[in-house]
């Protein structure tokens, strides 16, 4: 019954599964322009065949534009308003201390990958960093593990194991491209042996925060990447990709990082007491300092608000300022995870809490980073030709979140290949 | 002396011109997603090969992202509050009456194109529509003619006549892609002949407005496009293309318009003497019907603009607003163009005033256009390698109207073709 067609409801969305293998794979600060830059040095030529016979556009990830509230977004086909990932941490009001909420307990929603197991389909859900992995596996009956990981996986945890064998590659470091390649590799690997028809690969951008565009070591990752898509589509697969999130310079014209301590300016100005918290910290900060293009503000009480927004909203490198119930409601966060004050800064601007809670030291390149407006809209490439109603989908305001769907119910493929069940 | 490097400084800024022929070309509605499809179907040979050999990525145009203000600033080199142009209406507060900006008379600054030819550069404008000929070419001494009245250029008015028979081609219709053709073509043959050796080509959107990016008459009108780069990319010179908006569907999956008529809406729960600008508004509307995705808003005295700005801000269909002095600072404004609250839509709605000020009898497709961040994103390719520090600022926040500094002052193709003086 491998790649049998199957169907499921979940999040109130239906997906009917094509009678093939499918891919979602998801390149974590994978902005289009590195997929054009790849694509006009001719070095990803499955992927621009791809696009030419299926669909390339834009589509919009959630906001902020960071790395778990996108995959769990795409995991669950919702917004982070109802997945409850809106960002790695915020404060929890009961005991002031700050939470880290990319784990289980604070994802509300099932995947779409534990409810495509449960249809019968081998699902298998590969990521570079095990921390996705752990936080998104939950409920999934199917194989589940990560490069960082890959020779602690078992059968009765993961689903698998000898994944190192299988790859025929030694785990690479976790800082590396290699630790995507790692992923993708595995993917075509487990579609080839027979052991998953259902899969979701999601990447690092390790290489992203230290390369532009058209350098070559980036250009390069892709077509690695090219090469291992280019597999998983002579197995007969049909591959949507995706990104979490796009990537932008925030350094000036000399490279030096541009970075607005919010907590500095605003405790200078307003006094002790204010906390800003960056969603983007995690414990993979090396790359880029914990510094990104959103924070939020918790103010004491009694301070006035909106004097406190119009104050931010007037500062360079700020581009828009919202109050806790509009953020939730424009920008779809959970208000109980936003402070009082939410913020997002321009193109070429980071985001920091102070001086001291930002270790620069790392960075050997000039600064790239996430989590903006300006990181809002990604690529999504569909290797089948989209249905009318999907194009049109397509035409509006298609999200990140929807590549599940687009690549289940978008296409006609399986009327087109269910001679071959 | 044709083709002898020069230089300038306008508007504060310093301008290096190369020792070959300088051509910036403004793409209309030319949204990044247009040259990739082209790009992915093998289509853009030229565009490709350029912007693998020398740079593309993207640039922010000036908001609200409508052509004139774009071109203005693009012509200058600088903001919108700085060239006075915001959009093409405002109200005047003297006299309450709508006024139309796109004319000479509100222009502020002295043009690139003007202090090319004074610094002894052969400089020729040309546009889709006269309209933009006719703001832009004030003291220019070169050529300035557009497709729209290419019949009617003369020698003493237009530095050129007998355009048709230059291009070889009657002047074609300006609701159609053949308009824009013939403004490269123009440029192509004046180059050929030792007309100009400094040239400004400005298209038109019409296709863009009607097609979505891969389908083939768009496609094949960026092919076009191409040809006509290819042979000005052949007779030596240096080329920058870029885009004065992007263009995005304005549609419901079922391909209906979505439309906010802020006038109707705010009137209905405020009262009467509220007023909506549709800044898009010009006499060629019958492909976007002066919808696109900003608005300013004016409020009778005695209303607070607060509640009106927080009610506007719960909007379905709006991402941002802003009180005018925010405005005007936040999105290079001229504080006196705007109304006392500015407002941009999402990424598929567009900003009406009421229904019956807004025809959309002559949509026979699907409502696409611009106006909001959503199309502030837009490409810039430059034929020759940037320069350290050019690829440095590209990767920043570089900006639509830094087009004529990147190909002046971006590469180094001076000292290269020193010899060829």
């Amino acid at each position: 019954m491998l790649n049998a067609a199957a169907e499921f409801t979940v999040n109130d969305r239906y997906y009917r599964v094509p009678a093939r293998p499918v891919v979602v794979i998801c390149i974590d600060g994978g902005a289009d322009e590195y997929l054009t830059a790849a694509m006009c040095r001719g070095r990803v030529p499955h992927i621009t065949a791809m696009s030419a016979r299926g669909y390339r556009g834009l589509v919009r990830a959630a906001l902020p534009t960071f790395t778990n509230v996108n995959n769990a977004s795409i995991c669950t086909g919702l917004p982070p308003s109802k997945t409850g990932i809106c960002g790695n941490f915020f404060i929890d009001p009961d005991t002031g201390r700050e939470v880290m909420t990319n784990s289980t307990r604070y994802l509300r929603a099932p995947t779409i990958l534990a409810a495509a197991a449960e249809s019968g389909r081998r699902v298998a859900f590969v990521t570079a960093k095990d921390k996705l992995r752990a936080f998104l596996s939950s409920g999934l009956r199917g194989i589940a593990f990560s490069t960082e990981k890959a020779d602690e996986a078992r059968l009765p945890t993961h689903g698998i194991e000898d994944v190192e064998s299988m790859v025929d590659e030694s785990k690479p470091s976790i800082y590396s491209g290699a630790a995507s390649v790692f992923v993708l590799r595995a993917g075509a690997a487990m579609i080839a042996g027979g052991k998953a028809d259902f899969l979701f690969l999601s990447l690092t951008d390790y290489l992203q925060h230290k390369f532009s565009p058209e350098e070559e070591p980036v250009v390069e990752f892709y077509e690695q990447l090219d090469h291992e898509i280019g597999r998983m589509l002579e197995l007969g697969a049909v591959v949507g990709i995706t990104a979490d999130h796009g990537m932008n310079g925030k350094h000036d014209g000399a490279g030096r990082p541009q970075v607005l301590y919010l907590e500095t300016e605003l405790v200078a100005r307003f006094g002790d007491g204010i906390r800003v918290v960056c969603p983007i910290t995690d414990p993979y900060v090396v790359h880029h300092g914990a510094l990104g293009g959103a924070a939020t503000v918790y103010l004491p009480s009694g301070l006035d608000r909106a004097a406190v927004i119009a104050w931010i909203a007037d500062l360079d490198g700020v581009s828009e300022v919202y109050p806790r119930q509009l953020a939730a409601r424009k920008l779809e966060l959970d208000p109980e995870h936003v402070g009082d004050i939410y913020v997002l800064a321009t193109r070429d601007v980071v985001l920091g809490r102070t001086p001291a809670d930002h270790d620069l030291s790392g960075l050997d390149r000039p600064l790239r980073s996430h989590g903006s407006r300006y990181e809002e809209m990604v690529p999504m490439v569909v290797s089948e030709p989209l249905s009318a109603e999907y194009r049109m989908k397509a035409l509006g305001d298609p999200r990140n979140f929807d590549i599940f769907d687009f690549v289940c119910n978008g296409t006609d493929v399986v009327t087109g290949t269910a001679g071959q069940e």
